[in-house]
């Protein structure tokens, strides 16, 4: 047993690479890409639960994770993405059951929200390269699996007795489809709300032509056509995608340094002090010599700062996510020159047109998106040395509060066009817009084109508070020391709605609505008690539920 | 012991009346009204905890709700409404931590949820009929009490040691300030996001300059000049109101009969079959008679069908709510005659003007939502004698699905004006928008000038199944008895997502996202645990937090 403990209680990690996929298989035909899941069932993340009937644990969706991001990286030349199933009439039955019904509620959480961040880089793909995607469904496409189908830009599913899309948390296990399916099933997909209904509240699903009907699916095609109308629908989208010229650039590994104290990467460090609860999270700027063309920007390819520091951030995200989860404040600095930074950004948007220059900024969006929806208070700190410009000040915008110190030698910010655009919230306004929300007038004054000391950015309401040298250290201390003393629900729950304001999208509406939903259903006893559905998943006795109506 | 059980298990009513109010005083000097909280301590719903300090319970609110639905309806010629306080040094210490720490966790969230509809309500006062609100603060204004303000158009606060403007649930009961308090802090009042955290998680609140400063009151004033300033700005805002021409229309009481086995009012009915947890609720339409202009719609006063039906109709949700929660489903039936029901509407449309007809359609509007927030599943069964048209109609348009006999001699359905616009939901959108989403053309082409049978209802997408004969009592019963068989929590975020789809409004962040949020932190240990925040309060022990963060 002791192993087996070892075994569980040791980290995750994010990083992976084609050759060392356990569960899924990258096929190269351009310009079409096929991504076949063919889950090893003894290969799970954590032991105790065989990955059967392509079900999933967060192993596998770590690797769907890397495929997405490394189509968009290394093969321009792939216009539209075929996600596909290795095993015989299955194409994916979702979530593994057994994994989730033995996690931790903390664990449950953030394994749905990284899935959910997983099936969203799929559409981003789609919406922001232009990398179609087709879900090729034959077989069972249940609940997890048809969440991954969701989203897909178009569904296609076999006509035969055995494939059907299906929804079955309700009926089977009382929890909900939390992976974005309801949202999608009515938002993205606008199927009638009725037939909504009761297609989520019957286990067996729906199949054939009233699957079209519904708008469940796009299209069926009896078995015997499945296998030439994959590759046709495929090119079909591929031909919408707009051209990339390659050659691809490699993501190559960030070897980072873990331990207990804390993580050590190039440009991003991480160190804990665990009695405090407290981690300080630093982004360094760049160093000299970045490239400031298009042609420059790929030669440097995956080291480019941009993409590497960022790439770096995403995975210290997650670390704090599943590996420190007592955490509980986020100190986050920068150090640094500004104009670099400065550099660096325009860089990016004098390449615009580039393709890779718009991967890279599309990347740094999607890492601040994970950013904002870290369950940590995140506090920025602008200190003496700092760098918090342009990409680097959305750092500071993402925070729950920053501090910026008063001196006259003392630190200063600015910022870049990707603070004006390029890099929105998952709200779909930019992380000034929803700082001044209805106030583009405040946008539109703050100094564009120089730095800002304490006093005006204070003063343009860019930073929450700013000591000066005397108040400095006991100020920082006391926010940091009285954050990490309050309950952490209650912080969750509170950051959740604040970090928010304005619209609401569909994104937004998985994360807020959906998944608020689901966190509270996966605490109560009529799913994970000893007689709820979902601890008794697949044992003979029936769930008994307290019929009490909230 | 036993007695105070049975008062303690003793339903729960929803009626009142001025005369009876224990916990407010209404006070007329047209145009303004004062609506003046002074919390009788020992006068709780339930007993064991005191009303403290202007602490309330689901008392008070109630009356609060009759209170703001009088004016309106009672008192044209009010158009300003300041809410006070009647105690020396504290506006309003918001709910009673007592009462809330020793609630179910069901009561807990029903009356979260009534009291934002009654919040609401404050606002659609302001919204629909002009009637505008002033909070006038001096003393303490703290959590419910600054969420009560915060439902007014403005904020006045007295600028003394004393007075201040706090959320402190996060701080000191580890649960958040759920009654729409953060949604509004930063959607409606739009304070920048960074000072609602600081403020939010700041036990002692703010006052003074700062509190005008971020945005949280709009102006304060000495305690010298507060009796002088609330009429001057309560008159400034009554002139911004319409004028309304009186007499106004007396809202009598409602006289039903309540039983276990149901209630019956003079056009609501509610049949409950408690062991198979499923209720039916029939509407029935207008008699013969019904007034067809403006004066006539007076001279009916609260004995018009349209008031009457839905008064008895939110009557009848909040007894569901509160007093039956076993109950998972409803099934929504009518009865009556189509074409009257079509006429009753259009007297509505056609005296749109007259600010009595205003009133009943905003009334209907608000019992409708009320349907929507209820977290049971609705059915609704369109059978021979029923008369879904119109405002009745909308009940199978809120109901999660609907079931229509499909005969020869079978029932209709029809649409009138109000259907297509008139009576918006939380989301801002028709409940036929709703429907089909993004749709309009779907919207349009429906068949808005005559009666539908089963085929046509089904064809243009207006009821979710229609059997035949043979079919039909099978269908209906076992769609009723599976549905009463799956988990309740499962179904109610369930439906919490699948009803509404589309745009999001603040009142659906309120209900989707607060809302789901404090749900969730009020079943979670570190609230209501043995040592949990909310379980310690006003005890000396200090709370012991499990740190996992989600």
């Amino acid at each position: 047993m002791e192993r087996l403990d070892a075994v569980a209680a040791a980290p995750v990690r994010f990083e992976a690479h084609p050759s060392r996929y356990l569960h899924w298989r990258l096929e190269l035909e351009p310009p079409v890409a096929r991504l076949v899941m063919d889950v090893q069932e003894d290969r799970s993340l954590r032991p105790g639960h065989p990955l059967k009937l392509n079900s999933y644990d967060l192993g596998v969706d770590i690797e769907l994770a890397d495929a997405v991001q490394r189509l968009r990286f290394e093969h321009p030349e792939v216009r539209a993405l075929v996600v596909a199933s290795g095993k015989d009439r299955v194409f994916c039955s979702g979530a593994n059951i057994y994994m989730l019904g033995s996690s931790s509620h903390a664990f449950k959480v953030n394994f749905c929200k990284y899935t959910n961040e997983t099936r969203l880089a799929i559409e981003d793909a789609s919406a922001s390269s232009g990398l179609k995607s087709l879900a090729a469904v034959n077989g069972a496409c249940a609940g997890g699996g048809y969440e991954l189908a969701l989203a897909c830009d178009e569904i296609l599913l076999v006509d035969d007795a055995s494939s059907a899309v299906s929804l079955p948390e309700v009926s089977l296990l009382g929890v909900l489809p939390g992976t974005g399916g309801l949202t999608r099933v009515v938002d993205k997909r606008r199927v009638r709300r009725d037939l909504a209904d009761v297609f989520s509240s019957l286990g067996e699903g729906v199949k054939g032509k009233r699957a079209v009907q519904w708008g469940l699916v796009d299209e069926t095609v009896p078995l015997s056509r499945f296998a030439a109308r994959v590759p046709e629908k495929a090119r079909a989208l591929a031909e919408q995608a707009p051209a990339r010229t390659g050659p691809g650039v490699e993501l190559r590994p960030l070897e980072g340094r873990y331990s207990e104290a804390g993580i050590e990467h190039r440009y991003v460090t991480l160190e804990v002090d665990a009695s405090l609860r407290v981690a300080t999270l630093t982004v360094r700027g760049p160093e000299e010599g970045e490239p400031g063309d298009a042609a420059g920007l790929r030669r440097r390819g995956s080291d480019l700062w941009a993409l590497r520091a960022f790439r770096e951030l995403d995975d210290v995200l997650l670390d704090l996510r599943f590996n420190r989860p007592e955490i509980g404040v986020v100190v986050l600095r920068t150090r640094g020159d500004l104009a670099r930074v400065l550099a660096a950004d325009q860089a990016l948007v004098a390449s615009r047109d580039d393709w890779f220059a718009s991967e890279v900024r599309h990347h740094v969006k999607r890492v601040l998106k994970r950013l904002d929806l870290t369950a940590r208070t995140l506090l920025a700190v602008v200190d003496r040395g700092s760098c918090f410009a342009g990409s680097l000040f959305e750092l500071a915008l993402a925070a729950d509060r920053s501090y910026m110190l008063d001196a006259a030698d003392g630190p200063r910010i600015a910022l870049s066009p990707l603070d004006r655009e390029g890099l929105p919230m998952a709200n779909g306004l930019t992380r000034l817009q929803t700082r001044f929300l209805g106030r583009a007038d405040l946008v539109d004054g703050l100094a564009w084109d120089e730095p800002m000391d304490a006093a005006a950015a204070l003063e343009a309401g860019l930073v929450t508070f700013a000591p000066d040298e005397i108040d400095w250290e006991d100020e920082v201390r006391l926010a940091v020391e009285e954050r990490a003393s309050l309950s952490p629900d209650a912080l969750t729950g509170m950051e959740a709605n604040l970090r928010f304001p304005g619209p609401e999208t569909m994104e937004t509406k998985i994360f807020g609505r959906l998944s608020a939903w689901q966190n509270w259903i996966f605490q109560r006893p009529n799913a994970v008690g000893e007689t709820g559905a979902l601890t008794l998943y697949g044992r003979p006795e029936r769930p008994k539920f307290n019929w009490t109506r909230t």
